[in-house]
């Protein structure tokens, strides 16, 4: 497919997102040709600069020396040049250099960068999240200081949570954090996994660490966020001495070879607090709220350019005959089959995640608290249901190879290694799940899951989709009153609850689809809305079955 | 889980092996006692010999050098001891030094074999599987020849069939095979992804080449099997000179990494007709039945590795609280229920390969043709259902372990990575799945499938079971009279269908297995039984929606 004309169909066609941004002073500089032109740009950028680094940057992948960790070849010089395009800079505040774009622009771009080349992607997604942070929690003087070179690319940010008995419960964490007495605070820990936590690409890495200060309460509720960088930055803004952090190790991985991996060591390093004393996990979903979303497009990133090599494949390769005649395998009804799902699984999960970051947007332009809710509904959902649906096309894609799927030369089994992590990280998707259910649905009795599905079926009145969504608002219901009674069992039906509200939306954004398309394509459209609702949306039902007979009992 | 201890019930509770065993002339020499002494010896040799050098063998890989393919550190070792313990011999015919074992007896050895390394025990499954076709067309010579340096493990046969342009169309091949008059045949031709192509653990290596004759038809019925050894054999049984049979390359892939995956090139090799001239596809299709069936277990097995090392990380790694305090994470519901998902498909896939392979032991020793068309119908389900289900067991015991599971140091991405190709070698899970619908169940009206589900339903006449079967075969009638007027419809449902009868086969096992429990095993079993009806079996419904909506029109 065409990603670029999908992207400007949305853009246009279905969200018109121009009127919005018009209508909004924060966004009034973004018409729907300049989100063309910027996504046309973003789009020529990742075919040239970054899609020939995919393949060797996954085969050499990255390694750690004396002066720190060294990406694979080429990676330098792309994010020299990627710098040099302005991409880092494209979410960040105008007030320090920024472009503030919308969100609803960025996370396509997101997309066309993570097709190409996830790997490379993290290291800008992890930047720009941090800075998103600073922005937002850190005082005047750290934005002034960092925030005008992370959007120059000059330095990157990364985030450092994880610890090697703190994973999805940070409150456990227990790096410390001692009051120097003048702004200054020195880190002592160790955090692993750390994405991007070093790299020779950038001349300083700007980490922002959880850390307990001393005398904090025990939990979650004792945790603050400092702002640890690698060199030490001088009153003029030039690189100082080196702080007191070390990559300890990288880790060896299933995939995402030329991201690094890392393990940070903090002996004494000094920091900024960001934000308030024991405020750090606030701060730190400001940023992951935003991640969450990028991270959910890189699972349908990888999704996508896996259809786009099985497209390929299929109109080349020929086995078989079909009425009497060798034919290439795209006419085979079993490869239509999963193209067709790749397919439409790729249109429903970039509208889905549009819409969300629309829905932030909004929030911001219009200052809406409901926007706001859907935007935070959304986000579980566009992480997890798009990075499980993105592997699950990776996995088909590869499958549509047959054998040459399985070597590494054609390229096609890295997008299944590379997006399988993009369910685990970032809150795994089951964590993804339960924030879901507990935090978004029955904090408010399903109100805000109902005015977006009201919002919904006003759009896309078709009856079997009302029909649906109002099933799925009855077994909301019914959940939120059984949850109540029964606290512990929202993680044994998290997960497929979440799946059925990801189905539930891909029919919506299918139909919403349909309905602005025109001519040929819309025919092409009907075509490839029917087959969701014969073979894809019957899942739904399954799910809604199993959900309900999960809330009877305590597994 | 022990597998073992399920083994045994099967063995011994739910099948009761050894009556049918007993009341054979062919298996006559096996007790249940027999059965529970070889697995413990099978589970003792591959967790003492096979797992050790799994995931050395998978980092290191294998290497082709100028004498040809080398394994592995460990892997020509743990051959060797693999032979001394007779291994190789399990399934072998007892006139040339074969223990006769029955299949299904050997598919849980295998399970266990392949659940401690897979890239190892790929050698012996195409090994026995070319013993296997070698003893059922071959010459009283090539028996004679080859045969008893099989069992022995001293050498190791392997089949070649792929070529570049012809995968899962062999009727494209083009291999030529020159009658030289005396015998013996000039082979000439390429082929690739030939498993076990070439190695260092066995004095030679025996492939089973299909080519065409000079002259022969084209397509499928021109296609004839021919044995082709990578060193003469002289007549006293030592080995003479080279043949003409070298190794391209070996492929770097996604996983598998110890099984050398070869690029064979023929040149003029000598080799010799196994059966029948231009009847080489049929003769190859023994071999395959029965290797399907081990390639299944290979998914099973990939399963239950990831399973076992879940469970006991979920025992170990604690996270977030239950009741107040810090708890290891199997006491989390999302958890319980990924370890609950894996542990029913575990158990019921065993059941479903072992009766399979009763079903195909049975249609020897009885001389059934209901068994053997019974054997018939199950291989697709058993190779494309088990090797479906068992690749998603391994991604659910991945995100298990969170971020550990992405890490390669912990071994749980490498079941992700090793059981993928079992979807795609040995006839992708798409040609199953056409092969089931189109050669199994319509050839005959669906009435060895009938057949079978009223076997099923006399031994688990349970209500909502019963409803499910008939649901089923309704739908069977409706979609063989419907493929007769639409031939080109079967490949669009044909794996909907075989994931139903799949889940509907999984059903029958379970409340199997329940009624033959007891005491405290029964109540776990039921447990289980209830978890699979309530949260899995609703997957049954969505896909009869979907097959009964794709058989309505053409893709």
């Amino acid at each position: 497919m065409s990603a670029l004309n999908e992207m400007q169909f949305l853009l246009r066609d279905v969200f018109q997102l121009e009127d919005s941004w018009q209508a909004s002073e924060r966004f009034a500089d973004y018409t729907a040709e300049l989100g063309d032109a910027i996504l046309s740009e973003a789009d020529k950028f990742a075919r040239e600069a970054l899609a020939p680094i995919n393949r060797s940057g996954d085969e050499e992948g990255c390694r750690l020396e004396a002066d720190g960790v060294h990406t694979p070849t080429g990676f330098v010089e792309a994010w020299a040049a990627f710098s040099a395009g302005g991409w880092p800079s494209m979410a960040g505040d105008p007030a320090w250099g920024g472009q503030g774009m919308p969100k609803a622009l960025s996370v396509m771009a997101d997309e066309l960068f993570y097709s190409a080349n996830s790997s490379f992607m993290l290291y800008s997604t992890l930047s720009v999240g941090a800075a998103l942070c600073i922005d937002a929690h850190g005082s005047e003087q750290l934005k002034e200081t960092y925030l005008p070179a992370l959007y120059e690319g000059r330095w990157a940010g990364v985030m450092d949570l994880t610890e090697p008995h703190a994973g999805s419960d940070l409150g456990l964490l227990r790096t410390k954090a001692q009051d120097l007495g003048n702004g200054e605070y020195a880190i002592e820990g160790n955090k692993m996994f750390i994405t991007g936590g070093d790299q020779d690409m950038t001349e300083n890495v700007i980490h922002l660490v959880l850390a307990r200060l001393e005398g904090a309460p025990a939990g979650y509720r004792g945790i603050s966020l400092f702002l640890v960088p690698k060199f030490h930055v001088n009153a003029d803004g030039s690189l100082g001495d080196k702080n007191a952090v070390t990559v300890g190790s990288i880790e060896h991985k299933m995939g995402i070879n030329a991201s690094a991996t890392c393990v940070v060591n903090f002996d004494g390093a000094k920091g900024y607090l960001v934000g308030e004393a024991n405020r750090g996990l606030q701060a730190m979903f400001t940023m992951m709220n935003y991640e969450r979303l990028s991270i959910g497009v890189q699972g349908l990133a990888s999704g996508v350019a896996s259809y786009d090599a099985a497209m390929n494949y299929a109109a080349e390769r020929k086995q078989g005959s079909v009425g009497g005649e060798l034919a290439a395998i795209n006419r085979h009804a079993d490869v239509k089959r999963m193209l067709l799902t790749m397919r439409v699984l790729a249109d429903a999960g970039r509208a889905l995640a549009v819409y969300a970051a629309h829905c932030l947007d909004s929030s911001k332009s219009e200052d809406s608290t409901e926007m706001a809710q859907r935007a935070a509904l959304l986000t579980p959902v566009v992480k997890a249901f798009l990075t499980d649906q993105g592997f699950e096309s990776c996995v088909i894609g590869q499958q549509v190879f047959g054998g040459h799927g399985y070597v590494r030369e054609w390229g096609q089994e890295q997008w299944v290694r590379d997006a399988r992590i993009a369910q685990i990280y970032e809150g795994t998707n089951g964590i993804q799940a339960q924030d879901l259910v507990k935090r978004k649905v029955c904090v408010d009795d399903a109100r805000a899951l109902k005015a977006m599905l009201n919002d919904f079926l006003k759009t896309t009145p078709d009856e079997p989709f009302t029909l649906a969504a109002q099933q799925f608002v009855a077994l909301s219901e019914e959940m939120v009153a059984i949850l109540a009674e029964h606290p512990g069992r929202e993680g044994a039906i998290s997960v497929d609850y979440l799946h059925a509200l990801g189905y539930l939306s891909y029919y919506h954004f299918l139909l919403r689809m349909v309905a602005a398309a025109q001519g040929d394509d819309l025919s092409e459209r009907q075509r490839r809305l029917a087959f969701f609702e014969m073979r894809i949306f019957p899942r739904f039902n399954a799910l809604l079955t199993s959900i309900k007979a999960g809330l009877t009992v305590d597994l």
